[in-house]
């Protein structure tokens, strides 16, 4: 019986967690749950899971939530702070990391010293502070067990391999719902546009980021941590189709890949159930009805994002922080129609040009380095209005 | 360093696993070899790897081979004698078992006995008596390392896995010359074309199996004994491009495939080197520059060896014994040009309904059987005619 906390319990992740949590009652305890302000979903978690404490964004929501459940068989908090209370509760075995962005660097970090294993979704704690993360991992002895579902398919595919037999890590991207339109025509995009992608339903910010193939960027930077392999190493072929979720080839030629139905239960259970999996009942893959599996290089041209997601890596420190917190600020401006879409990279290589690359030694480091980064496009962005 | 016994040595396969021997000097030495006929390549393998010894079909060409080489340095045998000799010499640490057809039977399960691993490429024994040889590399605690490229792909995806954690295997198959051939036309195929493989290049009995599908067939049959899974668990599906060489589905949905060019190396070193990793330095499998992979069920109607093969595993015991040598000999009067490319299945399959089935118990039980179905099928050939 692993028990659980799971923050961003109300979001796309959180929510196929708590399915699978709620299929294998034998396996895991919820024990505590965070969510931010989807309040009415989170009161429906408590009454199906009854964690023992669960937190939300401020004091305001988390007094709204008393007065709707019955407070004395709960613990109620809130902020960053609660956030850290529930990730370092005694009972816990693994936190499950699904806290969009930059916010989920502190709560991931304190899981990790309190010796918590953490499932992590929020792939920006480890593009703003991989080196960080990583060490504490390894002085604190847990593991971190991927949840996206391209890094899954790299772990599940590793399995027992060491790290001289990898020749490569492949990281394959749908291309997003732009991979054929011309570089013009990206200009005009609309939010709406850029929601809607062609294989995976997810959340709004990783929506953006796959548009833009940012998101395949971020995830190049999350797999040389995860991996401990060099950037140079790691290649992005764009698989229009999704069915093979990513690849390693060895140094004897094999490629083994993984593949699957776009179905988050699928990583998610397998960092949840890890090492062992669990029977799913899933409809199988269907092959014999989908068009032919094809595989092509990114064009960096049309898609900056993912070369500069590169280039920060290439210059490591507090680089990929910045292109992360730049990326984010862009990515909301885009969705609140203040930037197009073609702004998103120009404004984070302005930001990445203007920045002053610093040591990357302490958590506090990352956090101001985002916390500039962030102010710096605002201004940007402001200025150009 | 491995101590190699390379039976067929001057067969595709034995010729591929010399290369690598050749290449990793560090890893492995070459210590017995066994040929057939081709006396002038065994010759050359002698010069280039001065192996202790070497056996051949029979005594006339030992003798042949006896005045061309230094017989001093070298012990020269022939016979299924002398392929026991080599399998249990005492230095040697793994046999290759690279014999095609029924022959490869006798030193395999000397091989196992002698407590020596197997890298087995010869498939005919494990559909002859893979009840047997499974049973006698558990009592004896030795490996049996598969070679055929299908087999190594499952193996390398299943590596470490739980047998319980299987939903299906899943053998994928080029479909061979004929895929999309009208099966009036099939009547009328030349050994030729039979020969002219799309994706792999390999001997001639092989060849005309997997243009009949009777290769997958013993590759089923292969796969239940050697993954110890039921027939039911075992799929086949139709790859045109060869380039997924196999995969495992799991009960949680995840497929995991292996990939990579059509070369035999790969495969043949995973076995050689197991359980670590060579590297090959082969070009990269390019998936760029190739057509979409696509994926259909086999067509059991235009493919009836297929059908047969799954029937003779349903009913066990001798039957796939009597399916595997109605099939060889079938194949070489086909080659002979003395029956047609269609009458491979109906002999192999009236062959079969003739067969009272037997338990299959000793080696004695398989061989008997065997023999029994050859002298049935070249009857039936001749009554033919």
């Amino acid at each position: 019986m692993k028990r659980l906390a799971v923050l961003g319990s109300t979001g796309s992740i959180g929510v196929n967690t708590l399915d699978i949590a709620g299929r294998f009652e034998n396996e895991f305890k919820v024990v505590a749950l965070s969510a931010g302000t989807n309040i009415q979903l989170l009161r429906e978690q408590i009454e199906r899971f009854e964690p023992k404490a669960v937190s939300v964004l401020n004091e305001a929501l988390a007094n709204a939530l008393k007065r709707k459940i019955s407070p004395k068989k709960i613990e109620v908090l809130f902020g960053v702070e609660g956030l850290i209370q529930i990730t370092t509760l005694p009972e816990i075995d693994l936190v499950v990391s699904a806290l969009v962005g930059a916010a989920g660097l502190i709560p991931t970090i304190s899981a990790i010293k309190a010796k918590k294993s953490v499932a992590l979704a929020n792939k920006e704690s480890l593009v703003m502070a991989g080196k960080i993360i990583v060490e504490e991992a390894r002085k604190n002895g847990v593991a971190i067990l991927p949840v996206d579902s391209e890094h899954s398919a790299i772990f599940q595919t590793l399995a027992g391999r060491s790290k001289g037999e990898i020749k490569r890590i492949i990281l394959t991207a749908s291309g997003g719902p732009f991979l054929n339109l011309p570089y013009e025509k990206m200009k005009e995009v609309t939010a709406k546009e850029a929601l809607h992608h062609p294989t995976w339903d997810m959340g709004r910010k990783v929506s953006i980021d796959s548009a833009s193939l940012m998101n395949k960027g971020l995830e190049v930077i999350e797999a040389r941590w995860l991996f401990g392999v060099s950037t140079e190493q790691i290649d992005v072929q764009i698989h229009p189709q999704s069915v093979v979720h990513s690849m390693v080839e060895y140094i004897d030629g094999s490629i083994i890949a993984q593949m699957g139905i776009t179905d988050m239960r699928i990583p998610i259970s397998y960092a949840l159930s890890y090492p062992k999996r669990l029977r799913l009942d899933l409809p199988s893959l269907d092959l014999f009805h989908m068009d032919g599996l094809t595989f092509l290089p990114p064009d960096m041209e049309r898609f900056p994002c993912l070369r500069l997601a590169y280039r920060s890596m290439e210059v490591g420190e507090t680089m990929p922080a910045v292109l992360n917190a730049a990326n984010e600020v862009a990515v909301n401006s885009f969705l609140e129609e203040t930037i197009k879409f073609t702004d998103i990279p120009a404004i984070v290589e302005t930001v990445m040009e203007d920045h002053q690359i610093k040591p990357l030694t302490t958590l506090d480091d990352a956090l101001r380095v985002d916390q500039w980064a962030r102010e710096k496009t605002k201004k940007l962005i402001e200025e150009r209005r």
